[in-house]
């Protein structure tokens, strides 16, 4: 794993703190050993179909975001973070079954998920309810039983984050809020609830994990908190301003769905602007926190800037 | 804990193995601890909505024998029951799961579940699926955070036997063979790799769970792994039987449905008599396996009777 971040260069895009580091390497190098990782989670196992459903949304691709977090954060930490890959692809996996199941015609219903037809257009609904559950499963496994040389205490505590992230305190309680609110006008408080939550429990869940594999303390545990909730916030903004700006063919999925849904979003509430302003406010927040830890912040001080520059 | 195992009393249900132990006082004695502990389980949680859906089915009653075998696994191994407590209830959390997640259109489309209302009829589609999504991370969340006075090791080994037990290598892999054999004939082999997976597997992990939270060794693991196969099978073979022999009312849920839907059943390819027969040799051989840990296993012994003799 080192070696992604080692991975020599001239360039920066991490606003200059780090003179040498490559963020386009490591970031490519990372998402690399991801995929390869991801690949190799799911083996030749019975049933054919839902292994084959598991795997059609686990390796669609994308930018790795939340795996490369939690490799990064472990680092960060002065963990190794070849042992956080387990956990790293765990996120991977709870952040899928998330799609799989948002994605259900009795929630938000969509047919696209990044250019392709979503799992249960292809496999059933039965099948994408399951895969999603499998995947669920299957996450708890990783850090449980194919986590080798990890202390069972570092393991036990990310199976409790990841378990919080994942459920009512977290994701999935973030979903049913948003549910609830489809077609209503909301306040600044209620969306922000659902997007710490939805989005954001498990951004947050991503750096807690690999810090926890590396057996990072309480001060920096609570400073990547605040990071993540900078940097998950920030990432909602940007998807919301997106949304608006961006043309169905560079997003992938139908692009302005949530206007046309009447769904309360930042640029709504606050006008496109604002909303640019508030995400840019929020990562230098962010990288603010991670000072006392500069020597090794490179990649998530990059990662930051990287959320709010990317058009997907 | 103990208390509901040395309940005294004079007569046995348990085919005689233990004299003096009164084993409906102790199965009720344990489901009234078991229901308490589920109702402590789901605190005032936002949204409340979600909580509500949860709680419907988890609080929807039962027998509760897969939290009761836990805990008897626990205290056949040599440990305190009431520190397998909060894995017993995990275990009742992933079973509701799977009934909420069976039950809904897409799947089985059950309308009554326990003679009520199922979890989708009351709350809608959307919140039955993100109900048994939170019910499942919240079975984690049990073992890894709420399972206070266990080391982390055998907790861990827990949340790997639970992962495995529920997902696709269990219970989802079993369901999702169970619908791909809808409407055909299938030959005993596989009609009993769908049991010994949606079924099966999550009886053998409360067994093996709970004998994990009391550090029980490899030759105990074992032979409760062969006790719960014998009783996971024969509990299927029954509830296949009672699905021809019983009433509706009875039963609280569709009754002879299995047979409408053309679905291949024990009674269907055996024969109800030769059906019995099997259930009761393989009650017999899971009694066998405990043997040699007779003098803790009046519980264990008397529920494998009793999977047998109950009309639900």
């Amino acid at each position: 794993m080192s070696a992604a971040v080692s991975s020599s260069g001239t360039s920066s895009n991490s606003g200059g703190q780090a003179v040498g580091f490559d963020f386009g390497a490591y970031l490519e190098a990372a998402r690399q050993q991801v995929e390869a990782a991801l690949d190799a989670s799911l083996g030749p196992e019975r049933p054919e179909s839902l292994r084959d459903a598991m795997r059609y949304s686990l390796l669609a691709g994308g930018k790795r975001l939340r795996p490369i977090l939690c490799l990064a954060a472990c680092e960060l930490a002065g963990g190794d973070p070849a042992l956080a890959m387990p956990t790293a692809v765990a996120l991977e996996m709870v952040h899928t079954m998330s799609l799989i199941h948002d994605d259900l015609p009795a929630m938000d219903n969509d047919d696209l998920r990044r250019g392709r037809p979503t799992n249960h257009k292809v496999y059933g609904e039965a099948n994408a309810i399951l895969a999603g559950d499998a995947l669920l499963t299957r996450a708890f496994e990783m850090v449980a039983l194919r986590s080798p040389g990890v202390p069972a205490e570092r393991l036990l505590a990310v199976v409790g984050e990841l378990s919080l992230a994942s459920g009512a305190p977290g994701l999935v309680g973030g979903q049913v809020v948003d549910l609830e609110c489809e077609g209503k006008s909301v306040d600044l408080d209620t969306l922000e609830y659902i997007h710490l939550h939805k989005t954001g429990a498990l951004l947050r869940s991503c750096v807690l994990c690999g810090a926890l594999i590396a057996g990072a303390g309480t001060d920096l545990l609570e400073a990547l908190g605040t990071y993540a909730r900078g940097i998950g916030l920030a990432f909602q903004i940007i998807d919301d301003i997106l949304d608006v700006t961006a043309s169905s063919e560079v997003l992938g999925k139908t692009a302005g769905k949530d206007l046309t849904a009447d769904k309360t979003t930042y640029p709504k509430l606050l006008g496109l602007e604002e909303s640019r302003r508030r995400a840019e406010a929020l990562v230098a927040e962010a990288k603010g926190v991670l000072a006392p830890w500069a020597d090794n912040a490179a990649p998530l001080l990059a990662l930051a800037d990287y959320i709010t520059s990317r058009d997907r």
